[in-house]
């Protein structure tokens, strides 16, 4: 099963890392690319929180054998901490490097390391943590993959891009006068990392007259998926990885 | 081969309308989704130009075979008239209605068909042009894919959205003072669509002094691809599908 001669550069001896995009959440909605790659490489590695193996590894269970070795970077905190206090800095910052090294490590025996990650990779993803301690030193690539955008996208009624929309993508949690300083009515907008800023989201959409463009999105292509006008979402906050998508504002017939 | 079974919705007995997101041109960046929906699917339906079947259907062609009943949709025109004229508006709109049509005789008679669609079908894809015609008449369902832009992303040095990024995606055929009024420094930016604009583009990324962040990409994904600096990018026009990449701002080590 481990075809390490089509994973590894001959060039160095040493392994190949490799940025794995695993998609949204549908194990189906990987690339043949990614399973490929991850079916070749000895060692797959992928962050996770204590209580569980995290959403990139589920994804790709059907792909993961025995014969793999796994390397699970546990989050040492998560909510415990408040994430804009230096303490909780300083452990991630230090957790990072723990974890770069022993990829490193895989690296440095010839063995290619698959580094999982959910969406896409190089689009808030976690991979980046890995590459950019790691890149100089090792051979690498980065497969790219089906952001979660995407997948909130196509589950609604109307394009989110046609023609000459322009599209503005926010993070949701960077405060309500970035948000409407932000958000443009005229624009196509994705906002991610919706949370505990649902009713904000509401309230500024409502404000902006673009409420009745604007739907709401939960888990977008796992079996528990949500989709709704964001008009009719749940009060209270949502889950951190649900989305607002506003289509763009031209004719959509 | 043909399950229609699983492609079909039971409950009409009509065919069930696929939009296939088939990613930037690399055929193994297909998801396994896209994969098993069109290898299922009785017709494959794409558009192309006169001149060859098109990057959609050349990226499948693994997964293609004779009992596929195919439906190429041609472009009565290209270049020959200009793009904003009423004759030009005119032929192509009949186009995409006689292109429906055809679509939906297949569906009509029980076929489900899969309609090819190069990078995110919501994303300025071609799709949306058949699936606004018909969603109101047929199930439907649409299968997201890598975006160009994520397929360009994965190629450069540096993750294109980290941490709090904000992402703007900007057609680069609108014109410069639109252009000028829509980039700023301090968002990530990619700017699809350069093509016959890329001097300009370059001309205005140095102008606002981000052109040693920005990065230019052609054919991403593809065996001709090439990334370069924006700086480096070749003198005179760039192909319609070329993109200029220009990751956020805030540190990226």
């Amino acid at each position: 099963m481990f075809n390490n001669a089509s994973v590894q550069p001959a060039t160095t001896g040493k392994g190949h890392l490799y940025g794995i995009s695993t998609g949204p959440g549908d194990p189906e909605l990987l690339t043949l690319k990614a399973v490929r790659l991850l079916e070749n490489c000895p060692v797959v590695a992928y962050f996770c929180k204590r209580s569980g193996r995290g959403r990139a590894r589920t994804s790709c269970e059907a792909h993961i054998s025995p014969q793999h070795e796994e390397l699970p970077m546990v989050y040492p905190v998560t909510n415990e901490i408040p994430h804009d206090s230096r303490e909780y800095r300083q452990q991630i910052e230090d957790f990072f490097e723990e974890s770069a090294q022993a990829v490193a490590r895989h690296l440095d025996a010839g063995r290619s390391v698959a580094v999982l990650n959910e969406g896409d990779a190089f689009f808030y993803g976690s991979f980046m943590h890995i590459f950019l301690r790691l890149k100089d030193r090792y051979e690498s690539t980065v497969v790219p993959g089906v952001g979660a955008m995407m997948a909130g996208g196509a589950l609604l009624p109307h394009p989110l891009m046609m023609r000459d929309d322009q599209l503005r993508v926010i993070p949701g949690t960077m405060g309500e006068k970035a948000l409407r300083a932000s958000i443009d009515p005229e624009r196509a907008t994705v906002i991610m990392k919706v949370g505990t800023n649902l009713p904000l989201l509401r309230g500024i959409a409502s404000d902006m007259g673009i409420l009745e463009r604007a739907w709401y999105v939960e888990k977008a292509s796992m079996p528990e998926e949500q989709v709704m006008p964001l008009a009719e979402a749940p009060e209270g906050k949502a889950p951190y990885f649900s989305m607002i998508l506003i289509p763009g504002p031209g004719v959509r017939v």
